[in-house]
């Protein structure tokens, strides 16, 4: 199973494509979308949609993970994310790819273990699960990948693995979600 | 000179296209992209966009103008609302239309001549603008259509409409654009 994960922001957006079989995971791509300050906010927002519309054709997902976001330091940085997570959703449901979203304290959890880790944590969990030998940066890449894993950890994510796995005719028993928490 | 408004919001999108010769202005198409609450966040998204993305298409306006936000009543709705504005805009750059921004206030001031007027108050002088029998409903469509209105009144909305103007070989000068001050 493959899945393609985003961490929306309006100067960079991360994203990171993972192959999974959903205890083993294969890292296939990850970056940052990343905007120029002398654009128009306008054009920052068609910049981040057509890279994420170009990368999802690229790499054809089974789904899509999100960082999903609740709050922010006051209303003008809200409204900026709002915008820039909006065309990165679009990005999705455009492509027709099934969509989930997970809380920042989802993924810390799901990865690190703990609700409020650090991102150099997030970075070096990623770094152990994907098997490199560096952190993938910036940040925003490996939070991209967080997201990613914490899909193919949760029960939606386990569940859709197992499939694949038996589409592939693939002899070992999916197991349960729960011996992938962490 | 056509001028596409726009009041975006995830609930209800307002929309408004009028053709002006910078002074009298007439009302070509309004209404409101209504989204259904049984929608996820992203279908909504993408709704809106789709919906812009076709009116645009068909109205092929000289230049689009949207209500621009910097205050919301919480973190919440800012990024609620911060993901209807990122599809509205990206509907309107994606079509390569001219861009736009106006606060509440300056709508408001231009087309009522206060700044924290009443929406009753704008749908009136909507109606009056644009010689019609009653206020456009849902007022997110007078909301639109006074963003158009407030648009074709700034400086740049005046030199556009006396570009255009002369591009079509009429003989009348110009108005400075300091007349149309309310």
């Amino acid at each position: 199973m493959k899945v393609f994960g985003i961490d929306p922001g309006s100067e960079r957006t991360g994203y990171g494509c993972i192959e999974t079989d959903g205890s083993r995971h294969r890292l296939v791509v990850c970056g940052a979308v990343t905007t120029s300050p002398r654009s128009s906010f306008p054009d920052k927002l068609l910049v981040i949609h057509q890279a994420l519309r170009r990368l999802l054709a690229e790499q054809r997902p089974d789904c899509v993970s999100v960082e999903n976001v609740f709050y922010a330091k006051n209303v003008r940085s809200a409204l900026k994310l709002g915008h820039a997570r909006g065309v990165a959703l679009l990005a999705a449901v455009e492509g027709g790819y099934p969509l989930f979203e997970y809380t920042p304290a989802e993924i810390k959890r799901t990865v690190v273990g703990y609700g409020r880790a650090e991102k150099a944590q997030v970075g070096e969990m990623v770094r152990l699960l994907l098997g490199l030998d560096a952190a993938p940066t910036p940040h925003d890449a490996s939070d991209a990948l967080a997201a990613a894993i914490c899909h193919v950890h949760s029960s939606e994510g386990l569940a859709q693995a197992a499939i694949a796995d038996a589409a592939r005719g693939a002899r070992k028993a999916p197991r349960s979600w729960r011996e992938y928490r962490p």
